[in-house]
């Protein structure tokens, strides 16, 4: 109870509680209007500014002045990724940023090169005094820059991927158990001549998804060929065209991702062969794309949008009373099998 | 050739002549191999950099000190979107990357969602003395962010989209021509009956391709269904099954860009129809994944790698000599159409 010294803040007696009685709203929709959530209608937006404006009421958080003894805060989390162009990530912003919105952050994107030698220097140049965390969403398993921040003490939160001997709060779908459920929905099928197209080696992703698939795979009279590439349209149409000229061709196709499973798909119909009549396929993310009509592609989902919003809340935890947290926190969400229309029965149940 | 004072810079007599010379290469090379050029190879960029190290030769634009009279720079451009979720967005990074990696600068993303009342100002705040200048490239035409940049005497240039009233370098493609050409592709085809899916009325990019539309078509005996929505699938899904559903719906579907025209072929699908057996499908844009055997999306192309090019260059061009340019400067890039597969004859033509 001791309140050692009188700082310039709200007026006396000003509270959200006033704000809100004065306003005629909840409290809580005080607090959420303040911090710009979407979610509290514009004119009730305006009736609360106004209102905290006449009685002087300023939330702790919005103070400029930073607390003492805490470190100078820009409320700024750094979000760094690779691949823009898979439709995977775009897909994690938004939730991100209104989790992070309704903690009264924001975010600044950092597209990383990590094909170019000079990116990560240029990256780590960037990441400065202005940041208060970073979220790395693409991490390779022998990624430099991570390490590299840890060194700077900055808070660091890893989602989608992880980086082997860093040990960091990280946030992962199960990704070993949802190779393992695509593997298993193959053999249910009946299919015995299966192709594999991971994503990079390099990657926990594909690691763990690819030993999920020979997991389930194991002890059943199944034949894997196996190709890797990068996360991309072209490493699924090329490797799904390699495949499917072999004397004796797969008759489904287990991607790495959902961007590797459109090419896989785009490949089948370019040498004049129907999906799933011909060949299955099967995807990895559940991105929003994967549910078009178009592609109806059957695939295993991941809660990308809850991913991204406990990221964002480990994140300011770990800004903001990191003393008191620990050892890096891991949260591991579940993935399920997606049934649409790209994967078709090809002979009695392996099962 | 005066020389007032002595900088504290290259060791007397090291140039980059010096450094080509004592390690083989052409003088070009070695200036490519300092700002981290990927055209350059890893060995050869090696040898370049300890060549300069044992000369003490350090490029000018590579100096620490600002000269002068000129501000400090970051050599940081921030790079503004609002909807990373199209694919066409993402295609532009990429060039623009390099660009600016050649001239010696790197970009931040700033992932604006213009949708929420408070996106602008934490935006306003972030793009602080960090940050060289702006490329906006999703800005409405009443936008409030490029105006108050503006003021701010912070170079700016617009890729994209141009801002009604606002005198900036400006980068475009030739929208109007192209919806324009669009709607002359469909009369040639015979269609009579012409649904069009606009983009938002606040953008330049849905004013421009439309007033080409209505010119495209005055004077011919067509008949035009307007729809209007975001720049998304939803709204080509959304407005298409509305088109269709008409007592006499049209038999072509003109889109305001590519991903509402992948929106109007899902829409066709989910209706039981056939594109382009029973609707034909134009898009605009040209995406990448506009190629894709799924799609073979029939659609204006503009040079999007080219546009990002340019748009980069004008910005250091404005940075680093902007008292010597004077006015806005206006880039004006071709548009042509694609014919793919998603469009079809119904009847004579019409021109």
């Amino acid at each position: 109870m001791t309140h050692p010294e009188r700082r310039r803040g709200p007026a006396r007696g000003a509270t959200s509680s006033t704000v809100a009685e004065a306003a005629g709203v909840a409290q809580s929709t005080v607090s959420r209007a303040l911090r710009g959530d979407p979610r509290v209608r514009e004119d009730t937006r305006r009736l609360i500014e106004e209102t905290a404006d006449r009685l002087g009421y300023r939330p702790s958080w919005a103070a400029l002045a930073p607390a003492k003894n805490a470190p100078a805060r820009t409320r700024s989390i750094a979000v760094v990724a690779s691949d823009l162009t898979n439709p995977f990530f775009p897909t994690l912003l938004n939730p991100m940023h209104d989790e992070l919105q309704l903690m009264g952050y924001r975010f600044v994107l950092f597209a990383e090169r990590t094909d170019l030698p000079t990116g990560q220097e240029a990256l780590l140049s960037l990441l400065n005094s202005s940041i208060d965390g970073v979220l790395l969403t693409t991490a390779t398993l022998d990624s430099q820059l991570g390490p590299a921040l840890a060194e700077r003490d900055l808070p660091i939160v890893l989602l989608n991927r992880y980086v082997d001997g860093m040990d960091v709060d990280r946030v992962t779908a199960d990704n070993h158990h949802g190779g393992r459920t695509a593997a298993r929905h193959l053999l249910e099928l009946g299919h015995r001549r299966i192709g594999v197209i991971r994503g990079p080696a390099n990657t926990s992703t594909s690691r763990d998804r690819y030993a999920g698939v020979r997991e389930g795979i194991a002890g059943f009279d199944v034949s894997l060929e196996i190709k890797e590439g990068p996360y991309s349209h072209q490493s699924g149409y090329q490797n799904a065209r390699d495949l499917l000229r072999l004397p004796e061709p797969p008759t489904a196709l287990l991607c790495g991702n959902d961007i590797i499973a459109f090419g896989a798909i785009d490949a089948v119909k370019s040498l004049g062969l129907d999906v799933p009549g011909d060949v299955s396929v099967l995807g990895f993310d559940d991105v929003p794309m994967a549910s078009w009509e178009v592609f109806q592609l059957t695939t295993v989902h991941q809660p990308l949008s809850e991913m991204a919003r406990a990221a964002a809340r480990l994140l300011v935890e770990r800004i903001e009373h990191d003393g008191d947290i620990g050892a890096g926190r891991e949260r591991l969400f579940a993935t399920s099998l997606v049934q649409r229309s790209t994967t078709q029965r090809h002979g009695g149940s392996l099962l």
